[in-house]
């Protein structure tokens, strides 16, 4: 993986991908399925998530305020939804579906070798977490795989239903 | 139009298409684009966003606590990227840009005739609108246009680029 500046963080998460969250607590690293996430501030990159407090995850953010959002390309989409259809409580993940843990550089949950991305990320905001399970994230260093030319993500419209990505378009914009 | 049911609006956002959010303030109406938001809650629907201080929505967004979200299709990419290179500081954006205002029910700003979803929502949460410009907002009424069929929403990657939906796929999945 190589290093991908902090200024184009934004270019991955805004056109709303399945993402996958990775976490680490007592020694052991999980993964979910995650859809609910926005960007909140591009620089340093700043990104809203939302973690229910069912999932096994929850407990290790909020316990150890970091994590890894690594985002998969198309061909992972159907380890993506075994991932989203089962819980940490009862299966260990990263093996059950043949992930690669990469340590990270700047926290403890690992980076996925799969994924076409991976952001290391802090919590650095909970003031919305008990209320609405929403976490801000501060992403410490971000990573893309340059051997994933390309890559298709998936968007998610309920029920096992996702969109590949299609066409690209260019629109003069002055947004950024 | 025709009324949602709100159990089916996060269908509509969870995919991260680029919307648009109208304000009224002071008599008058506005429109901007929004990239920025997420879903929080499936029923009732809650929605999270970020609109910047530096917008001149966000004075009209704080102080009435009404807005509408309305999807537009790819036939409108055009005029959302146009809507998003100006301010309705200098500009009646609705006028310019040939947007039909709709009344809405449930809140002040107007809906979009042209959008195939309006959503109708009032800000419920500001404990982070000073720190991050992030509202959150509780979904009250939600329409779609029966007369778009499939419509295709864009994804912004950044700097005028954009990304239209592609093929679907479904898998099977326990994930809502």
């Amino acid at each position: 993986m190589k290093t991908l500046s902090l200024s184009k963080v934004y270019q991955l998460l805004e056109p709303g991908p399945v993402v996958l969250l990775t976490t680490a607590y007592k020694g052991r690293s999980n993964v979910m399925t995650m859809s609910w996430h926005m960007m909140v501030e591009f620089e340093p990159p700043l990104v809203a998530c939302v973690v229910s407090d069912a999932d096994f995850s929850f407990t290790a953010l909020r316990a150890t305020k970091d994590c890894v959002i690594a985002i998969p390309a198309l061909e992972l989409a159907p380890k993506v939804v075994q991932i989203g259809n089962c819980s940490g409580r009862d299966v260990q993940k990263f093996e059950k579906f043949g992930l690669t843990p990469v340590p990270s550089e700047r926290v403890t949950p690992p980076r996925i070798r799969e994924c076409f991305a991976n952001l290391e990320c802090k919590v650095i905001d909970t003031r919305l977490v008990n209320k609405f399970d929403l976490f801000v994230l501060e992403v410490l260093k971000a990573w893309t795989d340059p051997a994933q030319r390309e890559p298709k993500t998936i968007h998610h419209h309920g029920y096992g239903e996702f969109v590949v990505d299609g066409e690209k378009i260019t629109l003069k914009s002055k947004m950024r």
